[in-house]
């Protein structure tokens, strides 16, 4: 019963096999290989759209170098207040733009609105020197809160960003549960809806550790090798990140993944709903948020969940976040759901 | 015949094999997993002394990371003119560091020695505001052109580093070569000479992705964490860089695979001088080098043997170099020989 | 009628002479001079406490340049929300710190209060190594609103940092202006009250550019020097900052300037209040704030004083920033307060 | 007898006059004043070209700026080995840059040479992304040791840098004095030989501390505002930076004060040899070197002159650097003369 989060998982055992088949024989280093190329070819086939990729470990690394990309030292990040690289990257993005300002807008629990990246880009007017400028828009999708952005949210964020004259972001450290829950084309929850450069993070859908910084726009990629490699980013055995992906998208595991750790969370999200417990946020991606009395979440774990509070328990109710993930077996979510349910009783 | 580095060789299965076994069930993130204690309790075993471990994908993050850890933003790190740090990782010492200045000293083609750094100590005096202060003293193991230093060799660096108030970083990329050259104990090549800090590689021996930081008195490593964290180099699915480690350290693998890399560039290196090319540096680890005239390296590379210049090819000679791995197969050696042979008869 | 800002206003004739003075003759550079030991000397008795003293030309650069020597790259600044670090220096922390985050606190208008500070450090949870980490607190004083912390404000804010293991920065631009208000000692204001760190600014109150980072602790700065002189702060001829502080010092000219510049603004404020527009805020330092008819505004601009809306002219009524100088006379105040009052009737 | 550096020297009292003279009155602050209105026009005219103009107080943030603006952090500076920005700046221009490389070349004693210029190149191949880019050229007119580039020299150089695709940034901390040197026009040492960005000092000149980026092509200033502004160097009270440059450009006071320090140096350049010292470098500009047995130089310093070695006096005879001044008196250099003299004898 490990709800902790998606990447207390382990790995895919088609993952392991694409890497031990990688191994094999002498292959050229540092993204000469042929895997790294198949991977160019294939996420270019499956967003329609030519991409430059630049495969890395981990998706603090995707999302801070994407961002220096964008955004200049002198400039201002608008992200949601609860995103990832504003709270859980101990300062990476300031860190890889060289200390460009990340400005937290929006409501807990939400998704970005188009008005919120107004009112923040209206107090960073540009021109004024005294002010960092507006730099560039990130969003993440899934989000933290396990919300979905759907083709029409991203576009009329795009709007706003690109009416400004800046570069979107989405960090889709769970892109697939995104794309899982929406059912639509890659193309269309980004290049098309106007997002210039993606985290495409498969660490958490089951990946050993497989992220990717992808551009949309060739000519957004200048010198972004350069980034990566002083970064220490630039793996020698490339192919082995290579083959991580490949083996999530030549057949579609990557879906299958991300569906069955939505299902885990819906069907989590139902049992609670059912319990007296219904979800804080809509149960959209792989994540469920409930609100539980402090002694029963103490009870639950004494049960032998592993969950972690979303927000610090203050009273006698917490906010408690249960991922699901791949891995998260039918019989794990209905253990959980009969405790709520006889909790609940 | 690929003796274009020892990274273009794959993986060994075993490695694959102890990742594949990491991958099933779940565990806590961020290092906080049985493999990463694990890791940690056999490298204390292995060098015989308590250590810190921070395990990374990439040679040039450890690297890195670890000179930031030593040298404040103000300082200079004295290294060697051909060392990868300087010239190879495209400016990350300086962008982890926050802009410290590598001090190139040393001949093409050496070691280090105490009187290259005292020279180099004195023209970098202490406390004159206007000069980068002695920040740290990195040196390479075994080093870019195949040579080892000794235990007393490195203990002589680190007296005089010392003396001077400063850390000693070893690059040990091929730090596994080094001590099956020597035949000595890692304790004695690291802590007891004088190391302080150690990037401790095992990528080029046969892993995936595998280096770690390793720090030899915890007190050094105060708030390293953090830096690595947000370098985004905190692998969230960390048990597959400790089960790496683990792989190689528990039953020796590491050895016998540093072992045959060293062996079959000895076979070569015999080969060549047989062959009227005595390499240009003594063959201690894995690497050899060789002053060949150009056309017969043109010949070599047409017979399918795939190697790099070491230096631009100016004149009618130049000087290449032909890295072993652990995957360099006897009849490879006996083929590239051959037609060393053949060619300088 | 130049309300618009402290620093519109010119230099003091004495403070010229000083320089005048100070140009003659030969003497050491880079702070080696007499007037430089002079003014250590002088401020050490000014505080009743010995202190290390870094002049600089900008009030932004001794505050980005404190911030760097309190707060590592990868903690936070907690600060108010209007600071002018967090608004006013186009990412100069984040530049000096090397990407530390600073977290906006408190209400618009207000002091900084030690619940603010424990709500954002209790955000901030130390050990966690996602988070950036609590790095340090800084308040101004008077602010940007001009209120004034009394040493008892301080002192809480002190402790809270204190208890925390962080230092306190006070952000001085108008620390004299605080200090002529509160009529109590220097020592009372910073050091006794628990301040670690102080960017002592005579700009805004007469100079020509004389700004300095003050130590309270010299164990706090060491290796300041070096952040100062890399950050291009160090002036060659060093004398003409000292000397500018000097002319402040040595015989109380600047009480009287910051008197002047106090007085005049109570005067506008308690015009403003008879004629009908009560400041938004106490009028303590320099500064009055008026929520006036946009209309009223333009009036005002029109006859010939100047001066900013404070936050953006959205509706029929704007929030309007008024600052006396050292150079304001009793007439521009005058003359302001009789347009209010004619237009307020 | 102070020839320690031309910044031992005080102001000319005319700056002091002309800052005085702006004291008086309400002007806009941060460069909005009708002083730097006036710089910008002045310095165009005195250029023969539309220039932007950033006026700083020390050389030291000058270059780095300038150099920030030139030079991706991911890139190599070539610089001379013994220039400001290498050997005298604590790191500035890697501060600046974030963490770009500076690769020293030529000859101790010399000027950059295209063929220098070439060798280093050739070395840091372009797209090779685990080498640091080729990114700036930096040169110093006059250079540290007292030598002047003259137009033929610098378009040698410019060349060489534009065919790189490289921007060429010039020290000129000591131009002045490599102007009435040459005696040529501000233009023919600068746009017209292909210098894209000079650093202009007036301070070592008599200024009180009167330094500026110098764009020659508006295009290339892009954000360069923020870069100052983050930097901590612009200034409030920007007129007093404004006043000074006028000071010394309304009239030729910069030609007739570098026209006196340098044959104040030529009158001691002659002399030295005359007494059997001829000068190590020809004397150019304001500087005299002069290798003296050690024994001598003890005597001089005991007779009152104030000089430094240049490089470290490790045997029985030293290598002296003389700096001559606007300031220097004749009777200065004759009694310096008198006791080379008396000594040589």
């Amino acid at each position: 019963m490990n709800f902790a989060s998606d990447n207390t998982a382990g790995a895919h055992p088609a993952v392991l096999e694409a890497m031990a088949a990688a191994a094999e024989g002498s292959a050229p280093s540092y993204g000469a290989d042929p895997w790294s190329a198949r991977l160019t070819a294939k996420l270019s086939e499956w967003f329609g759209h030519e991409v430059a990729v630049f495969p890395v470990a981990t998706g603090g690394a995707a999302n801070a170098l994407a961002l220096a990309q964008l955004a200049p030292p002198w400039s201002a990040v608008f992200c949601h207040r609860e995103s990832h690289i504003q709270v859980d990257e101990c300062g990476a993005p300031e860190f890889y733009t060289g200390g460009a300002k990340l400005v937290p807008v929006g409501v807990p629990g939400g998704k970005l609105t188009p008005d919120d990246l107004m009112t923040a880009m209206a107090d960073h007017p540009k021109g004024v020197v005294h002010r960092v400028q507006p730099g560039a828009v990130s969003i993440t999708n899934a989000t933290e809160c396990g919300l979905v952005y759907d083709p029409a949210d991203v576009a009329a964020i795009a709007d706003v960003t690109h009416d400004a004259g800046l570069g979107l972001h989405m960090d889709g450290a769970r892109f697939a549960n995104a794309l899982a829950y929406l059912n639509c084309a890659p193309a269309d929850l980004t290049w098309r809806a106007g997002v210039d450069v993606l985290s495409l993070g498969f660490t958490k859908n089951g990946a050993v550790a497989a992220e990717a910084v992808v551009f949309f726009d060739a000519a957004r990629a200048t010198d972004f090798g350069y980034r990566r490699k002083r970064g220490g980013h630039l793996f020698s055995k490339s192919r082995f990140l290579a083959a991580q992906f490949l083996a999530m998208l030549e057949g579609d595991l990557w879906r299958e993944l991300a569906g069955a750790a939505n299902a885990a969370a819906g069907a989590l999200g139902a049992a609670a709903t059912e319990a007296g417990y219904p979800p804080a946020y809509p149960v959209q991606a792989n994540e469920v948020f409930l609100t539980l009395p402090v002694a029963l979440a103490a009870k639950l774990k004494t049960a032998g969940a592993v969950f972690y509070p979303w927000t610090p328990e203050t009273g006698e109710t917490g906010l408690y976040r249960f991922v699901c993930s791949y891995a998260t077996r039918p019989d794990e979510v209905e253990m959980l759901a009969d405790r709520l349910k006889f909790a609940g009783s």
